[in-house]
């Protein structure tokens, strides 16, 4: 009467934020599932969204490699950052906030005039001088406004006042900026694809723009807010006239404190959504085919999860195929039912009891594991349907 | 391909203790699964394991009723206790705790040589007052050590000293205890069962008895412990002499504070596991018959939920008719993985996240809400067995 092949699990989940990197998760769900499936077949797809943790989602998935780089931070300290080389060896993964983050920045020393992305700038050159012919990079956790001017300025371009002197860096000072030389930009960006990872569409300036949509959050007071707005439009006025590029009002270009502009000026850019880059990059798609059942997952599931969060993306891409998606998360809010309808069938908490943050954290892998045990529990009972 | 028919769900769980009586999880249960199988059959059967909240349980299970009533709390103290008539009309149910409990006394007064057991007795006649048959008691919880003889001074028995003096009550003066006066003992209990809800095996006196075991949680320090052992000793022979009655080891006798020998020697008792009378009187497994699945659950599910805990009995009975279970548990604790061998097919905590206990308790609803509804979900699928 029943099926006996064997079965199919694809493990898709992001990270759980400071508990269990993605691939950490793909392990558990696999070590739960095994106990009630021991010969099926577990395909681990650790994903991400865009955010913090895509690099290594992309380097687990396809088998790549992680590199360190000393590049300069947001106030130019020096700071390891790290990038990734995919399995294909020519296409790398980046995060700005490795290099230029909110997170490399004290609550003190945040100064949003003052910060920069030249250390992002610095990183995409070491992809540069590996040979890199396509380059992934995620945009999120900034502390930076300038508009991607240090990053350019990294890979070669010159910002000069009015004397023809090389302005500072930050977006303090953008006010100042009369040229743009682009002459000694770096001339392998231009064989160089690259794919941006952004979910927002803020354009550079105004009302929406970077400044005064995420300005606050990286520590500039009203007053910054409005310098900074002002020296962003400067810019694109500059840029405008002597580059001959109108990105004023592209959707993201205020995406990073204005790296989504830089990125748009200075390279050969496409913003695509977070989801669906690590979606194309993992293959998941074609992994997909074979399940029978997905597994995806993140710290947290609620409201939000719908505003491109990898558990709504995989469930989207699994109903395409019409996979079963079941999701895990250590926090469960508000709001999960519209999930329902977008192709995640059923949603868990991992959490075994009362416990304050710390443990859960701590204990995440067994609770995966618990949790992925006992669906397969059920899952094995098919009686239901 | 695939069944039609109506399913039908037997919702079998405790209470979640300090948050919702085993009916108020039902309800959520039935709630969360009829998202998914509107049109299902939902029985409700309220459990318990003998322990705390059995009385609710039989009087919700059988459309019974719940009676106050004024009784002497365990230090004489004026106490409303409650009992329970099954809606069968000739059953009563009583908890001994609601009258003689611990958590009738404090740490201050606790005094387990002055606690008595009269006011169970007192509750017991109440029952008798209606014309009932038969008496389910469950003795767990008590805050006393007087073998019963409070209990049975209150339902005429005489405990008197060499003098022909009435002894004061408590375990503290059974010393003096020189006749036992059954004469004005009440004779509507020849006529009554008494069904005793009993889990533990303790002798009535000795290294394992009521005194040594349970005295020092009732507040007995260790001299007062040799006196308790040694006065229950002493009322042993007396009624071994005077009623010939030996009930020092029988297994049991030294439960609630040797309530359990009480009950041996003045009514017509039986000792049974609490789960056991609990499956029995809510005529669970009458109910089991028509299920395709069985929901269980308690506030907390760990290595003692074996011990006769409800979802350990549920799982057992639920497996002789060769029912699939799966519980619930606002906590789930350490060596779980025997009970899938004991017929627990999966296991769910309810805790969305990290939260502390208070706001558990309290959103204890709509946590097995979503809880079973993500259950019936991944039933629904149906897709591996």
């Amino acid at each position: 009467m029943r099926e006996t092949r064997e079965k199919t699990f694809v493990l898709a989940p992001d990270s759980f934020k400071e508990s269990m990197t993605a691939k950490e998760v793909c392990i558990a769900m696999e070590k739960g599932l095994r106990k009630i499936y021991p010969t099926a077949g577990y395909i681990h797809v650790p994903m991400a969204d865009g955010g913090e943790g895509t690099v290594q989602s992309l380097v687990d998935a396809s088998g790549g490699v992680l590199h360190q780089h000393e590049v300069s931070g947001p106030l130019g300290q020096t700071v390891t950052a790290q990038y990734g080389i995919l399995g294909s060896g020519t296409t790398a993964a980046i995060e700005m906030a490795s290099a230029s983050g909110i997170h490399l920045v004290t609550k003190e020393t945040r100064d949003p005039l003052r910060t920069t992305t030249y250390g992002t700038g610095e990183l995409i050159r070491a992809c540069l001088d590996l040979g890199i012919r396509k380059i992934i990079i995620g945009i999120g956790g900034s502390a930076t406004n300038d508009g991607g001017a240090g990053m350019a300025e990294a890979l070669g371009a010159k910002f000069l006042d009015a004397e023809g002197r090389p302005l500072a860096r930050g977006g303090g000072v953008l006010d100042q900026l009369a040229q743009i030389d682009v002459s000694g930009l770096d001339e392998r960006l231009q064989e160089v694809e690259f794919i941006v990872a952004c979910d927002v569409t803020n354009p550079l300036c105004g009302e929406y723009g970077a400044s005064r949509v995420f300005g606050p959050q990286k520590g500039a007071t009203p007053e910054m807010v409005e310098q900074l707005d002002t020296n962003l439009s400067h810019y694109a006025d500059v840029v405008k006239q002597q580059l001959h590029k109108d990105i004023r009002d592209v959707p993201g270009a205020g995406a990073a404190g204005g790296l989504g502009a830089g990125l748009l000026i200075f390279t050969q850019a496409v913003l695509r959504k977070g989801i669906e880059i690590v979606i194309e990059y993992t293959e998941l798609r074609e992994k997909l085919i074979a399940a029978d059942v997905v597994f995806t997952g993140e710290g947290g599931i609620d409201f939000q999860t719908k505003f491109g969060k990898t558990p709504y993306g995989v469930a989207r891409a699994a109903k395409e195929a019409g996979k079963p998606v079941i999701a895990l998360a250590g926090y469960v809010g508000e709001g999960i039912d519209t999930l329902y309808a977008e192709g995640i069938d059923a949603i868990f908490g991992i959490v075994p009891g009362a416990a304050d943050l710390d443990r859960i954290l701590r204990e995440g892998p067994e609770n995966v594991e618990r949790t992925t045990e006992n669906i397969a529990r059920v899952l094995k009972l098919g009686l239901l349907s």
